[in-house]
């Protein structure tokens, strides 16, 4: 820290993001990202004429892909914002509307907490059940604003749609925001409720099922005056924040569901495979709706799982948090890669088994 | 605006880009772009490969291109921050150093005022001189921030290396951030003094000079300690901010100074020329050393002259601040866009002349 640094920003904890290790090659199951390349038009969307545009700005209001959007969700433009990746959309969410504290579970997207201290919002922290399940009750009639990954991050359990209805109806005074980041893969979004809802905003992205990570673009689904006040942040802060080719790009995923629904599909059955064959082996594993699961075993403490898993050329995510320590979130890639994670688990089961008991 | 804003940013006027018609084809000289296509490297680096992987996450430490950056400026990775545009890095500066307020003129990039008032920092304005040039002496042990665009945008006018030293060694407890969007046009970057003086922020962006304005790559060049603290800001707001095919395009432009430096002499012609002849056509026009020239006349009123050209398809920069609302800012195309500009404000004056005098 410099001696000019900010006061208000001296005790900031940035967020961590999952390992991108350089040195070698990893079957990387720790960020959630798709196996499979984005669709064949997103290919042909970037060529050399989009390379030779670069020399032109790109469309601060982004209108060809708020376009695509609205008509994918059956909303208007303007009830769409667009932006750099969906944590920009979170940040400014919580800059918008987190006046008065914002309420979020305790086991949930990392990230929550670092938006909640740059911005100066009071955290209200809840506790997750016991079964890991995000308590509805929890956030009724709050008196601040709600965040919510639906399903939750790591733990891909989901709530009803009548759930969150209650919780935005119960709220009508304050912002309540949908983490839609995994709802692609066995969840109901919450879009059309964003018509019932002035408060509601869902929270998407081109990073998980329209894998597109490396092209950055997020979005918010939400009644006008709430897109339009993220729209005055973004105005206020950085208004090109979309890049020409990540949105030709992104406009191309838009147009080709049936590719990315195949995608979503077989990410779903191996994702039921892993789930069998990890309790076949003794794990606990929750009941994902994501594409990923979080599994823990009484043989192996998370940590070392984590660390045996990466020794042999497997990354997955592991948590500190003491929490779920125990646990280990792996993101779901294809059939070959789940089968060798299976096979790779067993070998270190046997080698436990051999040495006695947990280590 | 919703019920829900924060009530601190219920004032914010946020920044006007430069218009970006759809409706047709302009000459396009309003928003500083280069007119000439990026690096053939550049072109290359957009691919099917880079196409494919964008389901990866992008990285975010951007190592390769701070890598390029630093051995390009003769500093090392450390020093060098990586935003999404300059407006990010110019933000994240006001986020980070302007706790005591900033000083700026009052003549200068727009956005300057909307970064210090989303923050909640104290503006204090120093207006330019009759002539249009900062005066150094009013940023000299000023007490706060300084952030100052050198050549400063819309003049175009250049303060020396000299005058820059003088303004970081008088402030040593607060940041001056030197914005040199511009500064490959003629000036000469004070990226070396920032091994002088660790209190001396350099931002720079692939927008203009590298012909990369729709990719959204600047970065900021300092200490160390300085660059930390952007990295804070950064990985507490959007660590994944430069997406994968940007970053890309950025380190495969660094790798061919010989071709941007063959674009900037030729824009360099060309804004002599534009500026010799808009001279013989009776404007008053500045010493511009940036990729745009900054011209009125007594025989066509600003804003008309925007109007009319706009009319003829040609698109310049007016800005409606009494102070220079009579000129307009041209920015410096191929020489043949030059000489069709040229021609129409020709045609432009003559129907004044006819029309009996200033319109």
């Amino acid at each position: 820290m410099s001696r000019f640094f900010n006061s208000c920003y001296s005790q900031l904890e940035p967020y961590t993001p999952g390992e991108q290790p350089q040195d070698k090659k990893y079957i990387k199951l720790n960020t959630n990202e798709s196996p499979f390349p984005p669709a064949p038009g997103v290919i042909a969307a970037v060529n050399k004429q989009e390379a030779e545009n670069l020399r032109l700005y790109s469309d601060p209001e982004l209108k060809p892909l708020k376009k695509a959007l609205a008509e994918a969700y059956h909303v208007e433009p303007a009830n769409v914002f667009v932006s750099n990746g969906s944590d920009e959309a979170l940040n400014f969410a919580f800059m918008a509307f987190g006046e008065d504290g914002i309420a979020y579970p305790d086991i949930s997207y990392g990230f929550y907490k670092v938006f909640a201290a740059v911005n100066h919002i009071a955290s209200d922290v809840k506790p997750l059940q016991a079964d890991f399940r995000i308590r509805p009750e929890d956030y009724k009639g709050v008196g601040k604003a709600v965040v919510i990954a639906n399903p939750n991050a790591p733990t891909g359990l989901l709530l009803s749609l009548k759930e969150i209805s209650d919780i935005a109806a119960s709220n009508p005074e304050h912002v309540v925001i949908i983490d839609e980041a995994y709802i692609d893969f066995g969840g109901e979004s919450a879009v059309e409720l964003t018509k019932t809802y002035d408060n509601l905003l869902v929270v998407q992205t081109f990073s998980k099922s329209r894998a597109l990570a490396g092209a950055r673009v997020g979005y918010a689904i939400g009644n006008k005056a709430l897109i339009q006040d993220l729209e005055t942040i973004k105005f206020s802060t950085n208004p090109y924040n979309v890049n020409r080719i990540s949105m030709a790009a992104a406009v191309a995923a838009v147009q080709d569901p049936e590719y990315y629904v195949h995608c979503s599909q077989e990410i779903i059955r191996n994702r039921e495979y892993t789930t069998i064959e990890l309790r076949k082996l003794g794990f606990f594993v929750l009941d994902s709706y994501s594409n990923f699961v979080f599994a823990r075993t009484d043989r192996i403490n998370g940590r070392k799982l984590y660390l045996d898993l990466k020794d042999r050329g497997i990354l997955v995510r592991h948590f500190d948090d003491p929490k779920i320590c125990e646990f280990n979130r792996i993101t779901i890639g294809t059939r070959q890669q789940m089968e060798t994670l299976i096979e790779t688990i067993k070998e270190l089961l046997e080698l436990t088994t051999t040495a006695g008991g947990k280590v």
